[in-house]
């Protein structure tokens, strides 16, 4: 599986190779690994950068994070294997609670994901999952009673979309982390992110309060999301020279 | 791993299942797999089905695949599992070669391509790894001297840039079955079929000959490959209700 130095995509093969890594320690599943692709090919259509799209949703987000009075991030697989060092950063710099939420329940993988956690330095909730979110089948709609069931805001990097309307159905106040600013999940987001999840989360922690203050109240969603649809589509007519996919 | 049947992608995610399916027996990579989410965002993006760019290529395809001395249909683990069966039809009907040939090799690997080809009543090269593709490290070319190597036609589906640059530098016609029209191997198709690679080898299998003959001489691919590239790029803009991604 060694890639050739020179092979014209070799950053994000490497890249690639750390959820890789991941997946061998379980805590990736085979549906996370098409899912990144699907991410992947977003993240070219948008340069492989955050664009002032993703820069205003992340200044919002944040500000609203910091006036939530009890704000949780869900991290599933493939956010921890992508953006876990970044989290734990804003998590503990801000005291926003974390829990771990996967999509394909299981036990195990919900304790990898806590135990990865554990070792970067921060307890994270999802082992007590006690509640349940209405309008989901049991194993999609496990939570913890202090974490995501009481939260008013919740921070959901690629999530599910059924998972994200029932959330918003709670009345929480949703924030997305998608690259694909139609999709279901991203369409239920009062702030919708669009934007890879590591470079998001490394914005977050970047982001200083002049730079965010005062962004919340003039953020309008639609039209930011807007944007990001239209910047997508122009540069998938003028991209001339692609990296291979 | 059970899909709800309320879920908005049923659809896509048993088709996924499929590729999982193939995973677990060995023929499809970890890396193929995140491919193939690539694959289903642009898929996504032009509606999930054959458009009439698609058809246009795939009726040049075919007449230039009949007027070939040698022709050789070049499968990988993730173009046996998902177009294996209409692979045999058509090469069987007019007697095109089909060689196993796979990015990160395993003699394994290949040995269980070949092996599934045989199950479908098909006898593939691959085995006799005897010859070079110049220009590639020695992993990366090897072929068989009486297939891909002395083909003059050469269908590589969702090949990878790099070998599809160097069969191009060895004087062979190239046809490409990709879902991004942009990838680098979309560029170095002399014929480029921008369409999901089952459906692709269902129209050649359903093409009749009033449909397909004299279509090559009036084919023009750069112009057929704009056509997919404004296709996407309009759609982006114009999907209002997009099933989850």
């Amino acid at each position: 599986m060694e890639i050739p130095k020179n092979h014209p995509r070799y950053g994000s093969l490497k890249k690639r190779e750390a959820l890789l890594n991941f997946y061998d320690k379980g805590v990736v599943t085979v549906s996370g690994l098409i899912s990144h692709g699907r991410g992947e090919a977003f993240d070219y259509l948008m340069g492989e950068r955050s664009q002032a799209f993703s820069l205003n949703a992340e200044k919002a987000a944040l500000e609203k994070l910091l006036k939530s009075e009890r704000a949780v991030i869900s991290v599933n697989g493939n956010v921890a294997a992508l953006a876990g060092e970044e989290i734990v950063k804003l998590a503990r710099r801000y005291g926003i609670l974390v829990e771990a939420n996967i999509f394909y329940w299981s036990r195990e993988r919900i304790e990898k994901i806590v135990s990865y956690f554990r070792d970067l330095g921060m307890e994270i909730l999802g082992l007590n999952q006690d509640a349940n979110i209405p309008g989901l089948e049991s194993n999609r709609g496990r939570c913890e009673s202090r974490g995501i069931f009481s939260a008013d805001t919740v921070v959901i990097p690629l999530e599910d979309g059924d998972r994200a309307e029932a959330l918003k159905k709670m009345g929480k106040f949703i924030i997305t982390i998608d690259l694909n600013p139609l999709s279901r999940t991203s369409r239920f987001g009062d702030i919708t992110i669009v934007d890879d999840v590591e470079r998001a989360f490394k914005n977050l922690n970047n982001l200083r309060e002049p730079e965010y203050a005062g962004t919340l109240n003039a953020y309008e969603n639609g039209k930011n999301t807007e944007m990001a649809i239209r910047f997508i589509g122009e540069r998938m007519s003028s991209i001339t020279n692609w990296p291979d996919l």
